[in-house]
């Protein structure tokens, strides 16, 4: 997918949002646990529910890691009914890779031919040849860890070296090894502040923003500082729509939690003149 | 694992040979294609021929990973085979894995209880609570990058903010979330003369050791800067070992090249007085 129509597809649904799909077995209704597979019938249910409001899903690796094959399966599964029933959803394997260039190329594979995932998040600590082997494929995506959300991006991300963090230097390098149309950056909304600085460097590029909800970030906030004339944003939520409920209302109740988001979203598009 | 019993195997092998199995369908022996998971079938030959002069396997994810659920499972069968077979190897999970604190302890369960691998590699940009999930796992290790062998270790783990390298950060400021028991680190045999630096900082730490043979590193140089009295030193090889043939004899290949590494790896040892 290029820039030019996931733009088209946020003016479409009026909706910036990309629900993380978190889905871990200790969390979901008990009831689906007598079903073949537990996993993919939950995220079968969450997207049906939620798909008009959301632009972008997000299947977090982790998750599906930890259940072993099965869980690897429920991945393919979940990516496979996404691309059939719902070609215009832009899809992120959550999966911060980095390797040696040689082991990069084989994620790259993984994720954009083995399934068929839009964008994949990268993690950068091992430079260029870590990350270039996924800029190869056409219209994909690299999202290339900068500022993240949680707690230890203190640790290093913010080391300094002549004015500048190194998430920043880490903006400028990678902005040598592509572009607009097949990079985008994370950066945590719990750091709205520092989007205004990210924006400067970055003016066109999307960024994908985790970390509005549970983690504590402002969506007006973020809109403010980091939208620009083609939206540029993609926000994250996971657990806040679906886990909004355990019962078997489940799926009803994720869909009221992402429209409640999709409706400030179409605020913020609005006052910037992004849709109508 | 310990780093005793770790130490134990290293004397009793009289080895520190880590065996990278990147395992690739496109560069098997063409005729081990018509068995009914080649991969496996491929890693179990070149293990039943190469254990006696190792003392670690270390798959790398992203091979499997670019297989899809058959590759999952073939990194299953594996790991499994290996902990059935030969429980004094240790288990490497080359993934690379980081992300924030509640997802990382899906990687962690995803490694250790879904897999029993012993260790797993773990990028650091994410800071403290990407990491420590990890560390809660009594007798497993992460194995953090520092200062990996790569073209791209040039672009961010050499900025330099107060007198310190990144790479150099990374490793102290882990100090404060692990000890020598429970976290090893990625030095890339590529920057040998960087161990003297490292080892002042962590002169009791395992290393893990990877560039050497494919990648451009010197054995005897590695061991003289970076081997410490209980060895500490992990070194890989992967191609050189696992490809040292196409024909139907690649295992009797990989036992040749495997031993004639562990053959230098006893010469370095009793030079220290590590084994007799």
């Amino acid at each position: 997918m290029t820039s030019k129509e996931l733009f088209e597809q946020i003016k479409i649904k009026k909706s910036f949002l990309c629900i993380g799909l978190d889905t871990d077995i200790q969390k979901i209704p008990p009831f689906l646990l007598d079903t073949a597979d537990p996993i993919f019938a939950f995220n079968k249910e969450i997207i049906d529910a939620t798909h008009s409001f959301a632009v972008a899903y997000k299947p977090n690796l982790a998750f599906y890691e930890s259940m072993g094959v099965n869980g690897w399966n429920s991945l393919e599964k979940t990516v496979n009914y996404i691309r059939f029933k719902y070609p215009d959803l832009f899809i992120i394997a959550d999966a911060k890779r980095g390797d040696i260039g040689n082991t990069s190329a084989l994620y790259a594979r993984a994720f954009f031919d083995t399934m068929n995932f839009d964008a994949v998040t990268v993690a950068p600590y091992m430079g260029e040849d870590s990350v270039k082997p996924f800029l190869i494929y056409v219209d994909k995506w690299v999202i290339l860890l900068a500022l993240t959300s949680n707690k230890g991006a203190s640790d290093f991300q913010f080391i300094n070296e002549n004015e500048e963090y190194l998430f920043e230097k880490v903006i400028k390098k990678s902005m040598e090894w592509g572009n607009k149309e097949n990079m985008m950056y994370v950066v945590g909304a719990t750091k709205a502040e520092m989007l205004t600085k990210i924006r400067k460097i970055i003016p066109d590029h999307f960024l994908l923003i985790p970390g509005v909800g549970a983690q504590g970030g402002n969506l007006a906030e973020v809109a403010v500082n980091g939208m620009n004339n083609q939206c540029g944003l993609l926000v994250n939520s996971s657990r806040q729509i679906i886990y909004a409920s355990s019962e078997e209302n489940f799926a009803e109740k994720a869909k009221s939690a992402a429209e409640e988001v999709q409706k400030e979203m179409e605020m913020l598009l609005k006052a910037r003149g992004l849709c109508c």
